[in-house]
């Protein structure tokens, strides 16, 4: 990545990045910053130079050294003395942004801003900034390309958080074969398996694991599946013979992402001839991602075999919200989207690449009353050796099929 | 909140307040969506008029209608178009505020900035906007401002996730009470207990209530303890004799907070008479903390307390890193930390007030190898009629009595 963002750099002629945060929920400065528990702080990247991290506080040091940069401390920025002297928020970000800079040896002039910040509080501080002779260029979409290609660590915590994923679906398909069908409801353990109970599994699972869902997670049965980002009415209990989108996205230092979609006892039909289709172009998909393909190629191809099947797509029917309404996928990494892109107006962050990690997710929905969705996820890493499938596991409707690939 | 917002809106001079976010991540947005989970959205809040959702796709349509908030959809704003005429993300902002300002009857003047957003794309947004008639004052304060005051619903929720804190402190302290001591190692279930260990038995107590933990927590023993925000190294071994700082703070749709220090087998003389200060502080803390108070009174009569026990405190030594380090305590809502305010610059927000959430959290720290923190901290909501504890917790060191009072 630092190679990439010194070449952003000079792209952009700037003098040093400036990536702001709170700690590990940004994910502009996790990217630095790694698992270190930050309150305020930001990320000095001078041009050519090693990234610094200053911190808000001295009871975070430890902390902050868990990051491995060299620290900008507060006793070193004299944060004492600038709290003092500057009552308001804006006036003292600015205090303390001239401050870092300076003692990382940048002089005035041009700064790529990235990371994210309160809102009034960073535009009161650039202003102030302004009239002392630094200027600013957006540089959130600079660093989302400059860490597209993932490296080696990074593609090992995604396959880890991956591999949790894949035994909690597991987990989750064992639940629904399990259960009891009494007049069309699901029971489980003597009680109506609802959204909830399942969301509360894959939340044990998930934190006995070390990870947390900071975006949540998409358990939608029915119409509800059918809006594809519905995360699912929590009381709702689910029953036989509907489907059930189970979106998972949860974070360890980074993200993983896949999504299946269940359906216990007798499929109707029209929910059998949806998931035959998705699963042709999930299975397309595969066949397509490679370095050097376009996303938009990809996207184009699975609106090409939907609409021969009879379905609307954002291709021939802009706006639609019933049949295929998304995009075929995004990168995943800190962000839970990140690039590649697979838009049309994508430029070079379009065009899948070797160290890239995406998903690839076709769906088909109804969203009316009585309706399904049927979306089928994926996450795929662009190894060197090949694509890998993060997320090996079978795409069938029965949740049994699951359960007896995990042995 | 909102008669709060509009007086603050109005002692700005604003036409309106605009709050940027995440879905629930963001606490300023938090605080008007409450618990619907979207991407990228802002709510519009005119002067003197009701709040406004504005999200970014039609497939988070149902997420939004959970917020309760009158929308500004995406079909209304005509946003696909937008999408298509304006590729950089900055760009885009503008023309997507512009347009939602424009649909709830807002001309361009005045705003009150709020929420979050990545960096660089807002400094490039605002900019525009500049352009084109409207100026901006940071809205962040305000807002935190606003919201000092929690509604009875807020203090419900409060009173339900520190309800789950007190819970996980009784298992926690169970573990520990009921560990093995061998060779000064603390032993549970037939392995050497860890750090990590005890923090994934809170991870799933606290999954299995619906919780997260957006800030992680602290477990930290000794030394480690010794610095307020060391989150603790997650292989170390627990030891007997030796003092160890629990603080938990997690979220459900607000926060809770309280810490709780413990010591299994025999106290070193040190720490049993560290802690029985901050223990007196607490008991202080919790007589002196009425409406009308101001938070820095209450700092003051802590330090006060201490320095008459010979430890040094931020008062008689700015800057300490031993002793008394930090401020006694701070409100807690949307946001960890939020007013009222215990600091000596502090305004109005300096002051207690009926309806305020704060924590009372006195604490010692000797860093230096060898070393150890103690902490205590209560959770207090100031309630019509009268303060409440809503971490009722025993303070002692023993973790025997945590459990005790459990039954």
């Amino acid at each position: 990545m630092k190679a990439r963002l010194a070449a952003e750099l000079e792209r952009a002629d700037c003098v040093a990045a400036v990536v702001l945060g709170h700690g590990d929920a940004d994910p502009d400065l996790a990217a630095f910053a790694g698992g270190a528990h930050l309150g305020d702080a930001f990320v000095v990247v001078p041009r050519g130079g090693a990234p610094r991290l200053a911190y808000y506080t001295p009871m975070e040091r430890e902390e902050a050294a868990r990051s491995g940069l060299e620290p900008l401390t507060p006793e070193e920025l004299d944060l004492a003395r600038l709290v003092r002297e500057h009552a308001e928020a804006g006036d003292f970000l600015a205090a303390w942004l001239e401050a870092a800079l300076a003692a990382s040896g940048v002089a005035p002039g041009r700064l790529a801003l990235a990371g994210s910040w309160p809102a009034g509080v960073l535009v009161d501080a650039v202003g102030r900034l302004a009239e002392r002779g630094w200027s600013f260029v957006a540089g959130n979409e600079a660093l989302r390309r400059a860490r597209k290609p993932k490296s080696a660590a990074e593609i090992a915590e995604i396959e880890r958080v991956a591999g949790v994923v894949v035994a909690t679906f597991r987990a989750v398909a064992g639940r629904l074969a399990e259960a009891l069908v009494r007049d069309g409801e699901l029971w489980s353990e003597g009680e109506r398996l609802t959204v909830a109970r399942l969301k509360r599994a894959v939340a044990l699972g998930f934190a006995a694991a070390g990870l947390s869902e900071p975006r949540g997670n998409i358990v939608a049965p029915a119409e509800e599946g059918g809006v594809p980002h519905n995360a699912g009415t929590p009381d709702r209990v689910l029953r036989a013979g509907e489907a059930l989108v189970v979106d998972l996205f949860p974070r360890g230092r980074l993200f993983a992402d896949a999504t299946r979609t269940f359906c216990v006892g007798p499929v109707p039909e029209p929910l059998a001839h949806a998931h035959a289709a998705v699963r042709a172009a999930l299975e397309q998909a595969h066949r397509l991602a490679q370095p050097g393909a376009r996303g938009w190629y990809l996207q184009e191809a699975t609106c090409a075999l939907f609409a021969a099947r009879g379905w609307p797509t954002p291709i021939d029917t802009p706006g639609t919200l019933s049949g295929y309404v998304h995009g075929l996928g995004h990168g995943v990494g800190y962000e839970l989207h990140e690039y590649p892109s697979f838009r049309r107006e994508a430029g070079e962050e379009g065009t899948l690449a070797a160290g890239d990690v995406l998903t690839l997710e076709p769906g088909l929905y109804a969203p009316e009353p009585g309706g399904f969705g049927v979306r089928l996820e994926d996450l795929v890493v662009l190894a060197a050796e090949g694509p890998r499938n993060l997320t090996p596991l079978p795409l069938d409707l029965d949740p049994r099929a699951a359960i007896a690939s995990g042995s």
